[in-house]
């Protein structure tokens, strides 16, 4: 079963299949605040859609910060280091990369796990 | 079992693993159209390989479209609306950065799954 | 369970999970050599990764090779051309993107399998 979560026009927010939950690219709802707002606006989104999928914590396993200057990496980091749960570190790649438009500086994607049996083995 | 399909001097242009399809980075077989001629064309590689690989309908699950200038992003969205089944929206992320040849300005990879039991949940 | 190994501040080397091995994005450790030396050294950690992660030879994926200059990608093929295991040519995509510092001319990211039942089909 492949399912559909947050659907628009030509994509889906995110697809749950086979025990994996698939990110679209999420870029800030609100382009206003600086880079650091908006990273903390996309964390917010991918906690929201992790849960409408159904895990019931953050469950990452790789994420991709895409930076329009990758200089701003600290400012990516601030709202990311203070995430709900510092236990679960994705395997993650930052690059820099233009979004689709300029007001965006961060753009954020990844791959999920559903809760399964078993706990994170740090 | 891990199966390559389409296999070229060093890479595969799929792999076939554990229910899922990992596309390589495709770019247009002919570079001389223009930006909606080489996405068609991509597209249509698309298919092709998930064709190959057993799946009977198109089943995306992740895609990035990679564009080496975003504002040609209205000319990848028009052959990409007209896909043959447009109930299955991936999740997508679309990012700015040069593909190997200047002559490519879009290319597209991406993770489907194979056919299974149930139907695509909307 | 989410497994992750060579865990740093806020992001896992790599993550172990439903037999998929996510790894973050590789960047050379040493990062006074040239591109092809870079590479080799970036390889070499894919390489330690996958081997702490439990496959017994490599068994790729998907790779996403990332270059600060595209023209570099030459110099990224002789080592990649050079590894152990020719017969796993995992789906690449290669683009063209700054990574997080300017001495790094190359970073490499992707997925592989654990090992399984079955080898690999060609």
């Amino acid at each position: 079963m492949i399912q559909g979560l947050a659907e628009e026009q030509r994509l889906s927010g995110a697809i749950v299949q086979g025990g994996l939950v698939w990110l679209a690219g999420r870029v800030a709802d609100d382009d206003s605040p600086d880079t650091g707002g908006q990273t903390a606006d996309v964390l917010r989104q991918v906690d929201a859609l992790l849960e409408q999928a159904g895990t019931h914590k953050r469950r990452p396993l790789s994420v991709t910060a895409v930076l329009a200057d990758v200089r701003d990496a600290p400012a990516v980091n601030r709202p990311w280091d203070g995430s709900p749960d510092p236990a679960t570190k994705p395997a993650r790649t930052t690059v820099e990369a233009a979004l689709v438009a300029p007001s965006w500086p961060v753009g954020i994607t990844g791959v999920a796990a559903l809760d399964g049996p078993g706990a994170r083995q740090t």
